[in-house]
């Protein structure tokens, strides 16, 4: 786990795309941000006060946090000073980077001296079990898309937010490097070994409080060739009470697969609720969460509606409108 | 790839089952077999001329490879005494056992002495790309289960072996330790990072002849909770031409999972071909693969003949008597 709040390194960003980590923890966790760190040419704006090592370390920060994604892989030397400069005052580092913090001998020198922790979020902290496939107390909702890269961590984030807003006992759980760094745990599960993924997940969703909702960040789809075994082991590990259908109308092909359709949302529903049931058979889809990023009001309106009539679920852009209907439907269950 | 042939290392095997690994060479790969070395106490027998190291090496043994199980993880003295004399005289030392070769430092320094390797085929021997999910030239066959540990590597080696019996141009090819063992190649899929699987897959059933035949061993299952993403990442990144169904019709609850029951052959047929389509549109399931070991002859005819009957598909136990329907099927496509 991390340790909040956070001093976001947004280093020479050269756009917002760039530090779309940073914009994450500043959507869904704002009160674990003290502020931003910026170097010359920063074009990326958090809209926290900026500030130096010095005055986050005061201001009560205990973790940098790298926010942003680097180009060609490579750290710059800027970047590796002003990492140096949070390890001297205090304070912990932590990066979903490709490159390692733990792979610069410098750093992990300049850790141990200063009883600091680097952490790479992608790479996995502990051994995991093997999946017992037994159930567990408490509920659980997980979020399966048409493709990757669709709306699935924001849907879990937003459906986790307004739940907490109404009062309830709710917990995003990450299951990718973006998902840690915002909410300072979770299991990078694309990194785990092939037997270990389910008994990965089952222990990030332990027993928990009956009325408790355990809201798990999806990963790739069950139709990716190249991923779907990720997806099949969360919704094998994670035992789903609920699924929710994660869609962007607009996507040509799958993700990195030009000669790939996507699967029709009914595809989707069939083949993930013949899944999920083997284990927990309680399991419904409760909804469709639609990313409508790429069409204005109008369209929007009309492409959820029509979603609504032809599934017979609540539709909705969660980031857009909210996730009202979705924590609607979950709450009936 | 291991260098063949071999010498078996039978140790002080307590019982033969705990040779199982020297009997799946001894079965699929008889001419890969010089000799078989047995230390005292031994109980397990391979009818293999009994050796010793020198008398291998002077037969052409180029690997001792074990072919016994160890209990509760540890290598004996005795066993690492042979492993030295073997790579003293010259040989390699293959393994799949859990504690690893490679963890011993002083068989370690022996080996680069040597000139000789040694090999733990549980651990993964290289990276792997992200599967891309392109039609590949030449034909695969995939052995799915409705359990773990049911027959599929067996039916998929009887498979290759009644095609070469036949002149077709086929290959097993191996994703777990004993069938890396057995074979001298290929992957332990379950040792490989989630991200990579179906790249793996890919990578070890690469364009091939347009008469050619990939036999894919299957891996866990696409309905038991602990390996289901292992399977399915058999399932995209195989994308078999043809799957066989595995079951063994006595099997109470699945492997590990005392609370589960099977899945039906209807359900995996249904599931797995729905999955397997979406990456190649021309997948069809050709055959059952019963493992009729605890049946006796009487029993085992009146249950293939119930599958036979039910799912309108070739059944046959490819063991117990051949794999010609199977063959015959394939053929057929």
């Amino acid at each position: 786990m991390l340790k909040t709040p956070y001093l976001l390194f947004l280093g020479d960003a050269p756009d917002a795309l760039s530090a779309k980590v940073a914009q994450g923890v500043r959507d869904w966790r704002p009160e674990n941000c003290v502020g931003q760190f910026r170097q010359e040419g920063c074009k990326a704006d958090m809209g926290l006060p900026d500030m130096t090592i010095e005055e986050a370390v005061a201001a009560g920060a205990k973790t940098l946090l790298v926010g942003v994604a680097n180009r060609g892989g490579k750290i710059s030397e800027s970047w590796n000073v002003a990492f140096e400069q949070a390890l001297a005052a205090g304070m912990d580092v932590a990066s979903g980077l490709h490159t390692q913090l733990n792979a610069n001998a410098k750093l992990v020198a300049m850790a141990q001296e200063h009883g600091q922790q680097l952490f790479d979020v992608r790479i996995p902290q502990q051994e995991f079990p093997i999946a017992t496939g037994k159930p567990r107390t408490g509920k659980r909702c997980l979020a399966v898309g048409t493709d990757c890269s669709i709306g699935k961590m924001y849907t879990a984030m937003a459906v986790e937010k307004t739940m907490r807003e109404r009062g309830m006992n709710a917990t995003f759980r990450a299951t990718g490097q973006t998902g840690i760094l915002i909410t300072g745990g979770g299991i990078p599960l694309d990194a785990v070994v092939a037997d270990f993924m389910a008994g990965a997940v089952e222990w990030l969703t332990p027993d928990n409080d009956a009325d408790h909702w355990d809201l798990i960040e999806g990963q790739g789809s069950l139709f990716h060739a190249s991923y779907s075994g990720v997806t099949l082991a969360l919704v094998h590990g994670g035992a789903p009470d609920a699924l929710i259908l994660c869609h962007e109308p607009t996507r040509t092909h799958m993700r990195g697969l030009p000669d790939y359709q996507l699967p029709s949302l009914e595809l989707l529903r069939d083949t993930a609720l013949v899944l999920a049931r083997f284990v927990n058979p309680k399991c419904e889809v409760i909804g469709v969460s639609v990313n409508t990023a790429a069409l204005n009001d109008a369209d929007a309106e009309k492409c959820l509606q029509e979603i609504e009539q032809r599934m017979q679920l609540p539709a909705t852009d969660p980031f857009r409108h909210g996730a009202d209907k979705l924590v609607d439907a979950l709450s009936a269950l």
